[in-house]
């Protein structure tokens, strides 16, 4: 993996990762394929919505079809047809808030599979192994995670065991890769919950180990907006201005706006896929709940500012019955704008980073989407 | 609405149906778009398989969204953004085979909603209006079609019901349009059961009431295949040869090729899209159920023989791993290949038609396809 800035504009970035299956433009955000596809999207449609890279869960992927299994058809990114860049999440997060009966230790977390109850265990090593198989451009340390409303002393705690599994994944990643293998790299992950103390000791902690990339973690998990922007600025600042900078799960567009203004590089979350399978879309003037009564008539597009195709040809009415009639169309048709709206911002934001203007981008965006 | 054949070869017929909405090329296959959407694809799917008309169920549409709100919105082709022919059914046969508490009389058919239980009664007159208020360029007359193992008796009631319907049907229809409203088109339906000396007097019945084109009614609702070709072949060859002929709900693919070869038109059917929902696709070397386990490690696509966009890309492998997995994705790669399967099968049957090698090229697809 390679990372150059073409661009920066005060704390912004524009640059461009290059990874063994294609180079993706950063600020990049990731559309979610849990099980390997985008839910609702085929390639075809991630690609014409200017997706570049997306990301796959391995928590998912390990218990369903098998990280084995993916590696015996090529790896993710040939298994599912996508065949450009992908990213996996170390599994962590998804064991520690889907999964029963989980042990944490100090050599990893069991847990119960969501599928049938058989018991596993992921490890530092076993994070990777399972990673390395299912073969993404970009895996993840396996780290963990607290909730936002837990003690300061488990928050420490875990900054120190995240620390304890970054040197031991890095060390079995190493183990693993000869000198010349460079297909796959490995992100370090920052905790630290909404402790600066805590942020600061991480990001030397998992900086230390000298990662071509890191991740923010630990947040976006329930803690308030302005702290979520706080630890956002705080913790990137810390981190080397010549690797890519990963803000995990973040999110609305207003948070993407700020993290980039942050210095910020890459970004995925489910919420423009989710919410648009509930009935909501996102806009140009702001959410949208399409399912609701109020558009049961309105010819209107979803969004009269959008160019994607599905704003060039159904009604907000159209869609909402559809959606009310359980309709898979619905939750396509629907996927598909605000996927195209997140690509479609980070492409306007790259633009105005190349031209220094990336502020007053924002302000307009925001004066539009908030009013 | 204005039908011209081109070309025969033997009873095969290659035309072309010219509607408001546009034109599409016969033998045609409307795929059917039961609230408006043809189920896990878009229009934009539908144009790159090459379908030229797809189908909408009166019963479903006047339940939801409702006739008159579609008409508020410019009617069906523009309502759903397909923008191109369309046909509806009378309503008649989902109101027999979906609702509770129907009442048959002469005035018409009572009928609880499935949605909610409220009493609807639909009459000849009513399926006019309501299919009026829809707009698709083809409508039908409201029939009785009776199940494949009732008795005669019944059979013949519903034969000379179907009439005097039809003729009710038809002078409402006449009233309503001035006669330079040649907006929609009305077709009659023929019943008679699997009987020939009722199909012959209800194809008396129907054609004498002059409509421009003339549906099979009452097929492939349960009879065998040997009665299904029997009936088909033998209704077919008393309809009037300037007129369009469409077999309602037909059907498999070596049903089609035997109507084509006695001479129908047009077909609408669900399983193409009802069975990709459940697992089953259709391909050149026959039905394949690609959720089963043998598929699982399969990197073949589909279809080997396809030009279909999913099987340039996709394997089996990984659509049953999305379908395993609930995936709305599976739905929609599954659907587009079968979908695109049976547009392609007309298109091979329409130029077969063109240059006289019908007979052949039906030998060659079917010993391939029962293989």
């Amino acid at each position: 993996m390679d990372f150059s800035i073409s661009n920066t504009d005060k704390n912004a970035r524009r640059g461009i990762v290059k990874t063994a299956h294609g180079a993706f433009q950063t600020p990049a955000f990731m559309p979610v394929g849990t099980a390997g596809a985008v839910k609702a999207l085929t390639c075809e449609d991630l690609e014409s919505c200017g997706a570049e890279i997306i990301l796959g869960n391995t928590y998912h992927l390990y218990l369903r079809p098998g990280h084995e299994l993916i590696e015996r058809l090529g790896g993710l990114a040939s298994f599912n047809g996508w065949n450009k860049p992908t990213l996996t999440d170390s599994g962590g997060f998804q064991v520690m808030s889907l999964s029963d009966k989980l042990k944490i230790s100090e050599d990893g977390v069991e847990f119960a599979s969501v599928i049938d109850g058989s018991l596993h265990l992921f490890t530092p090593e076993r994070a990777i192994d399972i990673q390395r198989s299912i073969g993404a451009d970009i895996i993840m340390s396996f780290d963990q995670c607290p909730p936002a409303d837990c003690e300061r002393e488990f928050a420490e705690e875990a900054v120190e065991r995240t620390a304890r599994w970054a040197e031991r994944g890095l060390k079995h990643f190493a183990k693993q890769n000869s000198e010349n293998d460079t297909r796959q790299a490995l992100f370090g992950i920052v905790q630290g919950w909404t402790d600066k103390e805590l942020r600061r000791r991480s990001v030397g902690q998992i900086t230390g180990l000298d990662f071509p990339g890191y991740s923010i973690g630990g947040l976006a998990v329930g803690e308030s907006k302005s702290l979520l922007n706080e630890m956002t600025a705080f913790t990137t600042e810390l981190l080397p201005a010549d690797k890519p900078r990963y803000l995990m799960g973040v999110g609305y567009p207003e948070d993407i706006l700020m993290a980039v203004a942050a210095g910020v590089d890459m970004f995925d979350c489910v919420l423009p896929t989710r919410n648009a399978r509930t009935g909501l879309v996102f806009t140009s003037e702001g959410p949208l709940v399409y399912r609701n009564a109020t558009n049961s008539e309105d010819d209107r597009p979803l969004d009269a500012n959008c160019e994607c195709r599905v704003c060039q040809r159904y009604s907000r009415a159209y869609i909402r019955h559809l959606y009310n009639q359980k309709e898979i169309t619905a939750h396509i048709l629907a996927t598909y704008h605000s996927t195209y709206f997140y690509q479609n911002l980070m492409s306007g934001i790259r633009q105005a980073i190349e031209s220094h203007s990336f502020t007053e981008f924002r302000g307009k965006f925001l004066e539009r989407y908030l009013s």
